[in-house]
């Protein structure tokens, strides 16, 4: 499983995603999730991916291939990023099809994968979409502004109370690891390295900020830590049933 | 959509459930998902329901007539709670397949229906199980003694963090009725009012504590208010990421 998540701030960008791979419990790999696409005074693109590790590696090479050679269009043709996001939609889609024989794919294949892509074009806001196994996309809301994919909902609680569009990038970047530890708690095939990126909006550089957490990292396992605790106090302090109700 | 948990303490047995039902987003409604059978002095039997309610509500009803009529085996004949998560199983199954014809169900039709079975019978402890859409079920593990059924993952990290065999029962509602809020807070099908109940070990009586939380239940409100508040400045006071990384 994967757990990816992105936020869109006034302040910029800021991404997250686990390491884990797996086919089978018996086969578990880690394999970075997080892919940078860097023309820098020109445009910034960071791509997240979850799903069939088949699908999303071929979909990024592709998109590799697409900016070295001549295709028609690649990244550095783009106008908007969410003319990327179709354009990643239709590599995805085409990608899966190769694998599925007409109508019936194999029982139990899953050729299926999902992206969030972000980033900034010279002369454009900052832009943030999901990309579904479809191939179709949507935008984050205004209100509780990211994107998740992959194992979504363990972590979500603590981002819908934290996460605004002012919320500062610092605060913004704690919550994004608050919500992977909450995630990797309960499944276990979402694990560390955890890669954490913040891009400053209207830079047009490589990120202003990027961390990569390994299992045993200080920071990583103060913060867990920490955030038991106070859970466990805060819990503790709330006010009891029988104070309350006869 | 549904969500149920219930917790085996050694102190006894705790149940949660919300009451909202839907079908379609435009079809909302309100009914009980906790059903008790009492035989006091003798036996307790609580059972929670979650997925079609056509199916719950048959299962239930059959459940009731099974034990006001000559029926060869209910409620009243069995020897093991175990038995009666077998026996839940075997007419949800048969009362999944009035439904569909052959092995082709219509498409987007769901029939499914998931239970949690706790009680108690003279003689034996208590016992807490899952009973699955297929019929079969499984017990709570030993070290984290809960079980949940409907929008589980939401409101699952809470209680991997507080519940353990020997927690005592206030905690453990409390508890229930915090996993309940950030299930709430992330799906909108899930509401109020909130049942929950206790029953306690040995008792074979009803249940030792009963609460019906209506929405604006003044300590539900301030349960909530309470637990943002507190989950919002814990937060605000872990180590940041830029005092301990360069």
């Amino acid at each position: 499983m994967t757990y990816c998540l992105a936020i869109k701030l006034d302040e910029g960008l800021v991404f997250c995603s686990d390491s884990r791979t797996n086919a089978g419990a018996d086969q578990v790999s880690s394999y970075s999730k997080l892919h940078r696409f860097s023309m820098p005074g020109d445009r910034q693109l960071v791509i997240l991916t979850a799903g069939n590790l088949a699908t999303t590696q071929a979909v990024i090479e592709r998109l590799d291939r697409d900016l070295r050679g001549e295709a028609d269009y690649n990244f550095a043709k783009a106008e908007q990023i969410s003319d990327m996001a179709d354009y990643i939609g239709r590599i995805s889609i085409e990608e899966q099809k190769k694998f599925v024989d007409g109508d019936s794919p194999k029982a139990g294949f899953k050729p299926e994968a999902s992206f969030i892509v972000g980033g900034q074009i010279k002369g454009n806001p900052t832009e943030l979409y999901l990309i579904y196994p479809q191939g179709n996309h949507i935008r984050c809301s205004d209100e509780h502004p990211f994107l998740q994919i992959g194992e979504t909902k363990y972590g979500k609680p603590i981002l819908d109370r934290i996460i605004r569009p002012e919320t500062p990038h610092e605060v913004a970047m704690r919550c994004a690891l608050v919500s992977m530890d909450s995630t990797m708690r309960s499944n276990a095939t979402v694990g560390p390295p955890i890669e954490l990126l913040f891009y400053q909006v209207d830079t047009l550089q490589d990120p202003a900020k990027y961390y990569k957490l390994v299992e045993d990292d200080e920071y990583w396992m103060l913060l867990r830590k920490s955030w038991d605790q106070k859970i466990i106090e805060s819990f503790d302090e709330l006010p009891t049933i029988s104070e309350h109700q006869e």
